[in-house]
């Protein structure tokens, strides 16, 4: 397991999403990232997937941006004659959510114009390339569920811990409806905020609630690195104290406290990257709390693993084109020749990037609960 | 309308709330602020209130915070032996939440140690002073309740807008309890995350719900500088926008999607600063909708300006011992002579900051739907 978490954070670290480079005449149709803080004009995008940063520090030595062609050194801006900083990514960069920040004299900060995402262990600027299939993930005029904050009791850590509940439109109605729940874990580095804020799983419910694709069902986001916060804990990670607070703590109070079905028929655990790895290990651990298991760019089952195939109704594999789709496609069939119910999915031209998790979404949300 | 506006602006900006220059010994007993990034050990705090700042910028010319005795040019920090920047305050500062921001080498960043809260139209770092009354709104274990984010339809802006919806421990129960409403409104500069994240307005709700303070209700915090977002644009700031999307669109939202008492006799109205000033406005403009006003550092009401004193259950002023006490305890008097029930609360010791209006809700809380 502990090669395995290494892996993700390296993944993490080195995989920076950058498209096939070729040489192209750049189009001057840049317009500010819709990830910018209010008013903010840069950094910008172009048609093409480009990114142009400015930067005021007059009397800065060097700035660089991490964000660059194969993510070698990243992008050096420029001093301009207003004495501002600017430059544009050698290359163009792979559709959807990128994290970054700026290289200041020696010192990492974040973008003043961009709003911030927290992924490795801080909070980091982010960028967001349009991409050609946004539309799923985008804020339209269509009913909304809620993102609801919940700090629930945990004994086990001796304080109130923080989850984000997604709860589908009408939930909050007149209706006495009780709803399925998946339980959703984030990436190394990242924390409960991350599938709401960088994955955008609350509109891609909405989107697909209002368009009759799948039928509603609750969302849960906690927190997974319950012992570690630091890059080098990660190495001793364990995971008996998150898998404490979720099974003997959260879930209890969410089934407690929202109108759930709650029963392990009802109950599906997905994560992503490390989260996969989580999901993994506790699925294993208690078969009989979840019936439904995803791993998105987080790791495989395979068959030897489970020991009884008769309470697990999905196994749901992802990653990104540009991972290892083939360990995934494998990894399925492998599965499915088992006698599981086993489904592979693989996001084109993405990388260990969110796009490939909000697409991983889009395709699990339907085949859950059936 | 417009001088107060600016006065406000000006007041967020010139106001940094620093105690009493007496040059004494600084107590080495720094520990790092509770509002720090995961694991980051600075910035610090000691008892006395100073704070001490270090930042990593090996190549940097010149580096400073902007916080500082005075708010004169702040604390400007030394290049440490190991290359790092580092600076202790001048003298020791206001109990409470402050805002502040990093200069290097003449660019304005965040500390990369610090959490982001939004104000002056940009997520800006924060530190936090202890206060030695921060039990009222410290995370305890209490029954909690729920921070809800809801998307409702506006149809007057042409989006879904935002707004977080507290709503009291019990609330997710099997109760069938309807609920009085406050709608709180930040102030010029922030937004709809203010008055939890800054504010802290739900552990203050849990705590005081805890004790058997108050009776439970339900507070509502949106956007209000809705056509408005840069600082230029504030002398042409106009209320029409806001109050439409406040009256029109997201109270019969909340009373349809929330068990609210839909009535003008349990709805009261409440801003800080800027949102004080909407506040008076709108209550004044749509006597019928809500019962009770509070001003938090945002003016008064004059008992001319009220057309009908049998619609007006309380009127609230409020504000920091170093802003203007005696303009809210004159106007309360006057209210009063003039019959209405009127109630001031000076903050001891703070400026125009949190802390004066994490205290002015405390106590506008136990006065509010009686």
């Amino acid at each position: 397991m502990k090669s395995l978490i290494i892996a993700f954070a390296a993944a993490l670290v080195s995989i920076t999403g950058f498209a096939q480079t070729n040489p192209t005449q750049i189009i001057e149709d840049f317009k500010p990232s819709v990830l910018n803080q209010p008013g903010q004009e840069y950094p910008q995008v172009n048609s093409q997937g480009y990114a142009r940063f400015k930067i005021i520090a007059p009397h800065a030595d060097s700035v660089s941006v991490s964000l660059g062609l194969g993510g070698r050194g990243g992008t050096r801006l420029k001093q301009m004659p207003d004495s501002s900083w600017m430059g544009t990514t050698e290359g163009p960069m792979d559709e959807g959510f990128h994290y970054y920040d700026i290289k200041i004299d020696g010192g990492k900060f974040n973008d003043p114009g961009a709003l911030n995402y927290y992924g490795s262990v801080r909070w980091e600027s982010g960028i967001e390339i349009p991409a050609h299939d946004q539309d799923f993930y985008s804020l339209k005029n269509v009913p909304h569920g809620n993102v609801v904050q919940v700090l629930f009791p945990s004994p086990s850590t001796n304080t109130s811990r923080r989850a984000f509940v997604y709860t589908p439109p009408g939930y909050d109605g007149k209706s006495k409806k009780n709803y399925p729940v998946l339980y959703l874990q984030h990436g190394w580095g990242e924390d409960e905020t991350a599938w709401s804020n960088q994955g955008r799983a609350n509109l891609i419910m909405d989107n697909m609630i209002a368009e009759g694709k799948i039928e509603a069902f609750i969302i849960v986001m906690t927190y997974g690195m319950t012992n570690d916060v630091k890059f080098g804990g990660i190495r001793s990670f364990k995971i008996e104290p998150f898998q404490t607070v979720l099974i003997d703590e959260l879930i209890p109070y969410i089934d407690a406290n929202f109108r759930t079905i709650a029963k392990s028929s009802h109950r599906a655990m997905a994560g992503l990257s490390m989260g996969g790895m989580e999901t993994h290990t506790i699925t294993l651990n208690k078969p009989d709390v979840f019936s439904y298991y995803a791993l998105l760019s987080g790791g495989i089952y395979t068959p030897a693993e489970i020991k009884d195939k008769s309470k697990v109704k999905l196994i749901f594999l992802s990653c990104g084109s540009k991972e290892r789709p083939d360990g995934v496609k494998n990894a399925a069939l492998a599965l499915k020749e088992a006698g599981f119910n086993a489904v592979s999915y693989v996001s084109e031209n993405t990388a260990h990037e969110f796009l490939t998790w909000r697409r991983s979404l889009r395709e699990l949300a339907p085949l859950l609960f059936k």
